[in-house]
């Protein structure tokens, strides 16, 4: 440990006391207590390149306590990322390149966005999965193009979160060797000390994992011990690798060990303190001495000479394997294989009746070849949502026998939020992979902490939910989602799909392919639905069109809906029909992208002056901004055939057809006007670009 | 192992196997691979009473595989609860007693609502903590009056989960001795053996959590290991067990031990065979052998005799301990102290401004020492939530030197999905109990899937979120609810608050206190706001109330609000009254009792004809049934002190102010009608009593 590690080390943790201390917010003791991982990983074991933070064979780090972020910000500004002195100043200010948690597309160097407990980990351990996946699929002998590590520090509150548990039992099973969890073990959490609430045996938690465990004792000021358990993780190829390096929360501070350092400024006079007892100036803030900044300068040349010789061996890789190279680099820049959306299949009016979770099968057939970048499964229920391709290879370690990492089909086990937490970490991973997870609607409610991180990060994500309402019949409330289509409508940056076709089920897959910074939602039934004759890939993307025409021009009503109860509005209006009314049906697969129309189309959709009611087997809730009459779920369903609980809830032709004729004649007989919903004096706020 | 016995549990292995067969859907492997645990717990190891469910000295069991439900229905069918083989025939039928999972509200004997996958496990040790409470609080020498176990069955699903591992990891912690833990151990899951997705060392992790841990290598016929089993696990008192049983999923079925058995009806040759095979009439469907009838019979006998020893036992207790008694009494009967509510605090118009949070501490003050069914605590955010009162004792086991069982503050850790379906067994004890959890707004996120089983399962459970909006500031998007009030407020059965004041903070409390039967979330600010001079608890139970009257009679406007938004257009009234405008402001702390109001009473507060202006700093989505303009968030926030948070979405009193202007003028420059948002041709269906 030479005096020059020391002084680093320093630098980093009063640079954060700094920051916190400048925003009179923030978090402190982590980042004092964790100094030294940073320093010894970005100073000495990670590759990276400062000046080219997205070189894709750079070690990623990951942040998973994301509270300590002043942690990373000012090793990233001493490291030479594109952060400057002033921005670590404008911690947790607007417009601020320091947000108080790290958000990956606001800060150069940050891999992910992290902050709630246990997402970082995930996605670290969805880091490792597409560095292995990559590695597997583009190196050849001679050229390891792909090999790298994946690092990620958690502390108490991650390891106590069933996300994390999720995603470590998934790391274990899959081996990945080249996952490095650096534990801060401090023994405080915000209640106080940890064993308030936290008494287990962590290291042999991970070890029922499969994860190779190691503890280091004083990990704040043992720089050779936590160097010396990296390099021995890094040996370790076929376990993921933890190791549990107690640390002094606030270390220096005169609270050091205590929670008080956890979540608030330190005093002026501690961090003039702790700044004297470190050989600092007391007064002087956003220190750095100059012989840390000439470390640090050595070890931005040897970056850029790493990644120099990346490019190098990549320049040789593309003689010799020209096409894979070509995708390579294709993906790298995010671009998807030209005409790729030719393969989306289309299907004749008379197609026989099919679930949509069907539809999807076919789908997810067609493209899967001709999308290498394409990657997921199910959570354990590969048979009910039908994610499974012809041509899928298994995504295990070859130990299992069962596949490899070139392998694209996932088995995430019974593992919603992890299954979504691990995908955000490979969407982050930067070589244009879509990730997509499965399971049934009602269960995205397991895991909405790590979608509304896809959503939030600007990353892609399908979600593939099958079984998307009362429809899936038998199984019952606990599996019958009814507040879910609201949620997901309420998420900014994301697209909520609810086909009712093979076309509208072309189109979600078509917009959750090609939206590379959304999270879309495709829910698809078991019942099975005809195809609408009008319908279309491009009509679809408007988000809602005419599915079927009223006999009269002006409609006396207009039934709109989304999903199976297309086709129950399309029985509706025959019914009506049959007694001389004029009914338009309007399928309406995703609000968002309904809601981006001109609103002359819009109006086109919906006439002003004719009533709109709406049915989806789902909450009403929501549906008022385009329904004057939403029918639809206001309580839980229940176990039976699914017609019959179609005929509970009195979502059946007949009974849409009786309301609607209620509808008609309230505005009528009442000699009321039809409001028009398109039109409100509204004034939405739109933020930066994406969102 | 007698004859007896194997006959006892090929019987409820058949029952299970005709009822999956009659209803054709449903799962007949785990009930046939568990139904020696069946037998042994409900035959042999438990002590119930099935002809009193209630009892309250019952053994608990929860079948937190809740698919496997047939092995329930069948077992508790032959154990002599209300449920008759014709309920038995109706399996997944509508309004049958069998619903397709597990629901507590529906059939006799069941505890708990699950099937969503880790639920009832956490479930289990919430109910496992309730005796520990109960026990610790009502026991006296020689009076044992709670005693008993809570066994839970969960199979690999249920372990995959991370929900589990946070329980776990808790119960553990607690040292829950009286909880014990079959794990059906059958290698299958549903995408096919568990060692696709699962292969960590299970006992080892629950060792790693403070389980003891043992094995039951043949769990398909080896009767007395497993009651050997049980009793060592009845005889470890300070630590929770959990016994690994291996079995064969479909146990007799030409298709034993495939995932085939796992999902779907056996043919009807195969269940002819397996009858066949075990000395059943092939033909015949829902047999019970006359010796499995008298077997039953005196057990039935022997647990009528035993609650009457308790009740005896009780008897004696009331005279010794009256004042005990009566209070045990009154929460068994669900029944709350007699004018506990005059204890909920008033506030002067003039009380300083106060974070809605601190209100809440002060309210939960108020009344925590008169209602002793009051538990609760912080998902490791104590000082954040304010959710400690003055006298609470912790809730600990005694060795931790930190409190002991009789305490009533939990420490969570961070596990808040853990924290709810934790809180759902407490409240489903039967014991009067009301459990509340609490963390920022935004990471209910992390737990809905057990927060919409409170509701569904018409239990108790209060949710104390602070940090309810982009309020939070600093802490910025990662932390900031947008779509979080939406999901609460389309979910059936709960009530969703959002309190302005002191006043509306203490309504809330009464109504989560009185709902014995739904969810209460209530969301409160880190801001601080003034009190509303005209609110009081009364106004505020009606849902939504005029707060700050107009000067004119008829207003130009209203504009409507929630918690701190609500001082924000105050200030927007002032000044639009400055400049001549009629501005009525109404507070709206809860979407759901406002809407159980008359027509009469909305139309009173919403007056037909003037512009509704809602203000709520989280999604708008939603709000198009009560205003005509929503202002809100339509994307995710960002990190920065509060106020330049609200500035930058222009949630503010000046900008406020200039859109209820210019949506006046909307409607006044353009000569439209205000249509009447209040009455539309609605038709909501109004399914079961509670829901």
């Amino acid at each position: 440990m030479s005096d020059l590690e020391t002084k680093c080390v320093n630098t980093i943790r009063l640079l954060s006391a700094d920051m916190v201390r400048a925003a009179n917010s923030g978090h402190p003791g982590a980042p004092m207590g964790c100094a030294p991982m940073a320093q010894i990983l970005y100073g000495k074991e990670m590759n990276y390149n400062a000046k080219n933070s997205s070189w894709i064979n750079r070690d990623r780090f990951v942040l998973s306590n994301g509270h300590a972020c002043a942690l990373l910000y000012s090793t990233l500004h001493l490291a030479g990322y594109d952060l400057s002195l002033d921005d670590l100043k404008s911690f947790r200010q607007l417009d601020s390149k320091c947000p108080g948690h790290p958000e990956n597309f606001l800060t150069d160097g940050v891999e992910v966005t992290t902050g709630p407990l246990g997402q970082g980990f995930c996605n670290a351990v969805g880091l490792a999965m597409a560095e292995a996946h990559l590695g597997a699929t583009y190196n050849k002998p001679g050229f390891n193009l792909i090999d790298h590590y994946t690092y990620v520090l958690m502390g108490d509150g991650c390891n106590q979160e069933g996300v994390a548990s999720e995603a470590a039992s998934l790391a274990g099973h899959l081996k990945l060797g080249k996952l490095i969890v650096l534990y801060d073990d401090n023994l405080i959490q915000i209640d106080g000390e940890t064993n308030l609430a936290f008494t287990e045996d962590v290291l042999k938690r991970y070890e029922a994992y499969g994860f190779h465990t190691q503890s280091v004792d004083n990990g704040d000021s043992d720089y050779s011990a936590l160097s010396r358990a990296i390099e021995v993780a890094k040996s370790v190829t076929d376990k993921p690798s933890l190791i549990k390096v107690r640390t002094t929360i606030g270390f220096g501070s005169k609270d050091q060990g205590l929670e008080k350092t956890h979540g608030s400024p330190l005093q002026h006079d501690d961090i003039a303190n702790v700044k004297s007892k470190f050989g600092f100036s007391p007064e002087e803030k956003f220190q750095v001495p100059q012989e840390v900044r000439g470390f640090w300068e050595s070890r931005i040349q040897e970056g850029e000479r790493k990644n120099q010789e990346w490019n190098d061996l990549f320049a040789k890789y593309k003689q010799e394997h020209p096409q894979l190279a070509a995708e390579f680099e294709r993906r790298i820049q995010n671009r998807l294989p030209e005409g790729w959306e030719k393969n989306l299949p289309t299907f004749p009016a008379d197609e026989k009746v099919t679930a949509t979770r069907k539809f999807s099968n076919y789908v997810i057939n067609a493209v899967a070849d001709v999308l290498p970048e394409l990657i997921g499964g199910s959570a354990d229920l590969t048979p009910s949502n039908l994610t499974q391709w012809k041509s899928a290879k298994e995504f295990q370690h070859e130990s299992s026998g069962l596949g490899n990492y070139a392998g694209r089909y996932i088995r995430y086990g019974v593992r919603e939020h992890g299954m979504f937490a691990v995908n955000n970490g490979i969407a982050a991973y930067g070589a244009g992979f879509i990730p997509f997870g499965a399971t049934f609607l009602n269960f995205i409610s397991y895991a909405l902490g790590a979608t509304r991180l896809t959503s939030l990060s600007l990353l892609q994500g399908i979600a593939v939910m099958t079984h998307d309402s009362i429809g899936l019949g038998e199984d019952g409330p606990t599996h019958q989602p009814i507040e879910t289509l609201a949620t997901l409508r309420a998420t900014p940056n994301s697209l909520t799909f609810r086909p009712a076709d093979g076309h509208e089920v072309a189109a979600a897959y078509y917009a959750g392919i090609t939206n590379r910074h959304k999270f879309t939602v495709i829910s698809l039934s078991r019942q099975e639905v005809p195809m609408i004759p009008s319908s279309s890939l491009e009509k679809a993307l408007k988000g809602a069109y005419v599915a079927y025409e009223s006999s009269k021009d002006t409609p006396d009503v207009i039934i709109t809906a989304t999903g199976t109860e297309v086709a129950i509005a399309a029985d509706a209006r025959k019914i009506l029909e049959e007694q001389g009314l004029g009914v338009r049906v309007v399928s309406f697969p995703c609000f968002q992208l309904f809601e981006e129309q001109s609103i002359e189309y819009k109006e086109s959709v919906f006439l002003p002056g004719t009533p709109v009611v709406s049915v989806e087997a789902l909450t009403t809730f929501g549906w008022e901004r385009y329904s004057h009459c939403s029918l639809g779920m206001t309580t839980f369903g229940c176990s039976a055939p699914y017609k019959q609980v179609y005929a509970k809830f009195e979502l059946v032709p007949e009974k849409v057809a009786e309301k609607a004729q209620k509808v008609i004649a309230y505005y009528k007989d009442n000699g009321l006007n039809v409001p028009n919903l398109l039109r409100r004096p509204n004034f939405d706020y739109v933020a930066h670009g994406f969102h």
